[in-house]
């Protein structure tokens, strides 16, 4: 079931998903449309309050399938706390990664299985966005950016064991595509970023009807 | 998929599970019989970190469907750290309350839906006890036992939002018995605890073949 405004972002690393949403919301506040952005846990007490446990440094402990239904409980508190009630409020929902991170990264990356993910976000799939934008970073090109110091450090130089997770992401992101080919719209992320920008804000635009 | 001498106890407030395995763990030490007692969360410390933040008062605003994959999170981390080891090391397990309990509660008594409780606790359906004792307490019984001076406060005594959600969950462990008929064995518990207790050691005896 989808939510008419809900709009969602994806993508790996350093796929420019905040530099887009910025540029998104500044077109929409010049179109004086109602409109929040958010990510999970987005500022939802509890669901930050469980998006620490699963980041804790002391819980390495902990298995990935309490992982996967941690981010999973956060996301029901997110959507009822924040999404649900925008959407009833008519806003348009702007929202940094939701369901399709989690069958990416813990259903395919960490090998639960994206028919698990689907299960255990069975109370989320009542609530799926209307569009999903992915941005479709190469692995190559993305360790290039991140290998590259003038981003200031915002990301880290990453070891083997990251970039073979990172591949892995990768793969797991055009599974889901293929999963939700009219929900997903895929984005070439490897142009530059102005136009990778462009690409996403005329999609949002042709989702809302200019 | 069940877990060979996986072992696990239901039933409302006040259905005597404690003294239950309390007499069991006698006789297994009697026997010189290899076990562990353990309760979600158990003594790990992610599962009790979890139940914490389901427990907090400050956190009332916590959505239902929250609370059940939070839960749902706890067991995996309890089962892959305390039971499947001592499985694998041969040891009975017994253990108070389990995946019947969230069915019970959140799915029936919740109204989340059974259904929705399977699916979020998909993982955990791979590592079901074999013998799970549901001692069966009608809810006029329990009421009066726990409105009884003598149990010393242990139990509290109920508004009557309360009666009536204990009610529905006794309405729903009749229908998880009903979905389990091999696994789940009732025990009348509104006869004598002395009398429960000998029935649940008898179904013990019987399980580990004497």
């Amino acid at each position: 079931m989808e939510m008419k405004g809900f709009i969602t972002f994806e993508g790996g690393e350093c796929s420019g998903k905040t530099t887009v949403i910025n540029a998104i919301s500044e077109i929409l506040n010049k179109k004086g449309i109602d409109f929040i952005v958010t990510r999970e846990p987005g500022g939802i007490r509890i669901a930050e309050d469980i998006r620490n446990l699963i980041l804790d440094v002391k819980n390495t402990d902990m298995t990935p399938e309490c992982e996967a239904l941690l981010y999973a409980a956060s996301r029901m508190q997110h959507l009822t706390q924040k999404v649900i009630p925008a959407i009833n409020d008519k806003k348009i929902v702007l929202c940094d990664r939701f369901l399709d991170s989690s069958l990416a990264y813990q259903g395919h990356a960490r090998g639960l299985g994206m028919d698990n993910i689907l299960k255990i976000n069975s109370f989320a799939l009542n609530y799926l966005p209307e569009l999903t934008i992915f941005i479709d970073v190469t692995p190559d090109v993305a360790l290039k950016r991140m290998s590259n110091a003038d981003r200031g450090g915002k990301c880290d130089r990453l070891d083997q064991e990251k970039i073979d997770f990172h591949e892995k992401v990768y793969e797991g992101y055009h599974k889901v595509l293929k999963m939700y080919p009219d929900r997903i719209k895929r984005v070439d992320g490897d142009k530059p970023l102005d136009e990778v920008v462009k690409d996403c804000v005329n999609l949002v635009l042709d989702y809302i009807g200019r």
